[in-house]
């Protein structure tokens, strides 16, 4: 008798076979039918009890939640919604699930209740999908990266540089919480902790990259990333995966190329690969938004969507365009936009980066050559003097999905605007050694894999996309 | 005119045509020959420079760490070593690098010189391939478990719990680091802490691990985790990256069965796609090794010690025989061990694990049913009552390079062993769910993803098979 998956019973042509298998009850019917599923996939598979010849006991242990040992024979299914079924010879209880205290009954239950048991929640339907869905984006990404002849490299995690200024950070220490020691001074002398010197989590691995970038040619990272940020949002988490791709001598416009086709082979890979958690999820959105107000519905359907970013050029437009369309705008004249643009510099907001994809350009949209003053240190200025070579990709429903750009490559022009900002070049000599030293053009892009996840699954909350989510007030399992 | 990488002209029959290409210089000699390298391929691509009609300042430039961009045509090449070269008609000096200051000179550096320069280190042609095969290990771990039906899943690095008591934690925290705020009674108050407590790097995610493989059935994590040991030894790092699989419905058995499966095709990736950069090592490690004596050698090449994993099965032996074989080997009777075996109980040192791996068996070793009292609280306990089902797996050269085991299910037995070791059941709630709620045999294993690089690349510190190292005084770049 050999011992299967319910992703290989349902897939293969096997009818009329003794077989094997362990799983977990979702559902048990009319004393009778049990749904049992393994986690292999999203279906559950029917599994017929002959409830007549079974144990009284055993049945009422027959339970949601609980896990079982069956065995029986494939057959092909008498009933509506499955081609085969297992008629069961045996049945093990391996481990009860008492009803009346077993969280996750066969019912709807509100994601925030599944948050607070993040430990049994993908054993729902819906974030079984969607963490299948997150492995099969990372396998992408990965594969994706192989693929292009890229390296993977690991970012370090504990940092002691906080130079780049991307957020709030984490200190990570081992001092005396109570009573740190002291300099002469009076200040905590971090000369005593772990490292000889204070010490964070790292709010990006970008930097390090640029190390890789300049000797092994194209790598990337993929690997958690932190802000310490009171942001309460459905947007952001304290602790995120990120990837970084970084590639020698590739300017913006091979940034954007690389960008938009990574993109495009991810999101097409689950397409292939994940069609049934998909279509789950897309129908259980299509619920969810039933309850909406029309305005506030996706435009499309998940699959849908998904389909068009990979059918679909990104319409590449600068910054200064995309300001003379926002400034004309019906949102902008009217005064429907929170933050009206009235001027050249202004910061773009999640806003006005929904209007262009979603009402302006229909199609994922990528915006470049941003004013330098509201962009990062490490960005290459252009010859106008007051825009870099920054882009970000703006997806529908989502906003700013990607940034990248070009980096600095001339050591003069780097260390003028680090000491403009008061950055101290001691900090980052090893950063300004790559200047020194065979400097190229070279670019790369950040990708918050969390918000790709919610993209391809139409999560509306990133809590609800990351195993055990990390924000305010919450550090939970 | 067709931009390659080095690898690609190295790889194809391509002759006889106009190409460019970017890299780096790594020596140029005769004013006459560059040998250019540019990450993608462990080997250069020698240019040859008409001398004479290339502007003297130009040819003064070309100096080794120099970025250039290289115009001409590919033919077959007249000298030995190399099938193709550059006959070069056009070359820009893309980035200069300062002969006198340079500190990646075409010598032999020595690896802590290379370590104070890691931002450079992957110039050299040891720290690339040592780097590659980092990727390329990390690549077939995720290809390895993907084809094999496991979900990838992100465990948290942020933990509030320090219940598995693995190590030391380092702390992380956002108190004002001089004067945090106080309880009524004097203690740091962590409820005005990020996180509303007290929260750590985390030492694994097994547990959380469990709470996936309870699901969805077959999962598996890598990501880093963290030690705060005072330990300055070539074997541990402070931060290091690590690789959890865990199997609902799987014993130890299994267990062993797959982490055998596992650590074999991962080895048999690179052995089929890096030999180029691990024919490369293993010659290195040859050079280094011909300055110890004789009894520090490796037993076997580099390649010939992966193939050998590889086409070995590993020997299962029971801890309670190891014991028995090391009280009576030879370098116990003379006291030639460190620590001497005098009774079963003993906790195995490196030296015992290697004996038996090097001297006695002669092949990777698999020891299973250790005494509970030296093993983590979290394993299934023999019916003997005094040996727990953990299996660690013992590697020639490395000792332990994986350590596992079938996890305690049921939830009577687990509590009990938690509560003499007076852990409370309130830290672990969610992992006692597990054993609440559908309980079934689980197993998993964990794999120092740095023990498996120090093992296919022959570096022997671990300081060297990491981006950048995090130990003890140490968090630069």
């Amino acid at each position: 008798m050999t011992s299967y998956t319910v992703a290989k019973l349902l897939s293969e042509e096997l009818t009329l076979q003794p077989i094997e298998i362990k799983g977990w009850v979702r559902t048990f019917r009319a004393n009778r039918f049990i749904a049992l599923n393994d986690g292999s996939t999203l279906k559950n598979i029917q599994c017929v009890v002959d409830f007549e010849n079974t144990d009284e006991n055993t049945l009422k242990r027959i339970t949601t939640g609980a896990a079982v040992h069956i065995k029986g024979e494939l057959v092909e299914s008498q009933g509506k919604g499955q081609n085969v079924e297992i008629t069961v010879s045996e049945i093990d209880i391996l481990g009860d699930s008492d009803p009346e205290t077993y969280p996750i009954q066969p019912k709807k239950h509100s994601f925030e209740f599944l948050r607070e048991n993040a430990h049994l929640r993908t054993r729902t339907n819906t974030f079984s999908a969607v963490m299948r869905l997150r492995s099969a984006l990372s396998f992408a990404i990965h594969k994706y990266f192989n693929d292009q002849g890229f390296y993977y490299m690991h970012a370090p995690i504990i940092t002691g540089s906080d130079a780049e200024g991307a957020g709030e950070m984490f200190r990570v220490t081992n001092l005396d919480a109570k009573n740190p020691p002291l300099t002469d001074d009076g200040q905590v002398n971090y000369k005593e902790d772990f490292f000889g010197k204070e010490t964070n989590l790292t709010v990006s691995g970008q930097l390090e990259a640029e190390t890789y970038a300049m000797s092994l040619g194209k790598v990337y990272t993929f690997g958690p990333t932190f802000r310490a940020e009171n942001s309460n949002t459905s947007r952001h988490l304290a602790e995120f995966w990120m990837i970084e791709p970084e590639v020698a001598f590739m300017d913006l416009a091979g940034n954007m190329d690389l960008a938009e086709d990574f993109m495009k082979a991810v999101l097409s890979y689950v397409l292939e690969h994940n069609m049934e958690d998909l279509e789950f999820l897309e129908k259980r959105l299509q619920e969810e938004e039933k309850t909406k107000p029309q305005a506030d519905r996706s435009p499309m359907p998940l699959i849908e969507k998904l389909k068009f970013v990979v059918d679909n050029n990104f319409k590449r437009v600068s910054y200064t365009e995309a300001i003379d369309i926002l400034r004309h705008s019906k949102p902008n004249k009217k005064k429907k936009f929170n933050y009206l643009i009235n001027e050249w510099g202004a910061d773009l907001q999640s806003e006005h980066e929904r209007y262009l994809v979603e009402k302006h350009f229909k199609c994922p949209v990528i915006l470049f050559d941003y004013p330098a003053d509201i962009k990062a240190f490490y960005m290459r200025l252009n010859d106008d003097g007051k825009t870099v070579r920054a882009m970000d990709i703006l997806f529908p429903g989502i906003g700013e999905i990607v940034g990248g750009a070009q980096r600095e490559e001339r050591l003069d022009v780097l260390k003028e605007k680090m000491s403009a900002l008061g950055i101290d070049e001691k900090e980052l000599w090893w950063y300004l050694d790559l200047r020194k030293y065979g400097t190229a053009v070279h670019s790369g892009f950040g990708l918050g894999f969390e918000r790709l996840v919610m993209f391809a699954t139409g999560m509306t909350n990133i809590r609800d996309v990351i195993p055990f989510p990390r924000t305010p007030q919450n550090a939970e399992f």
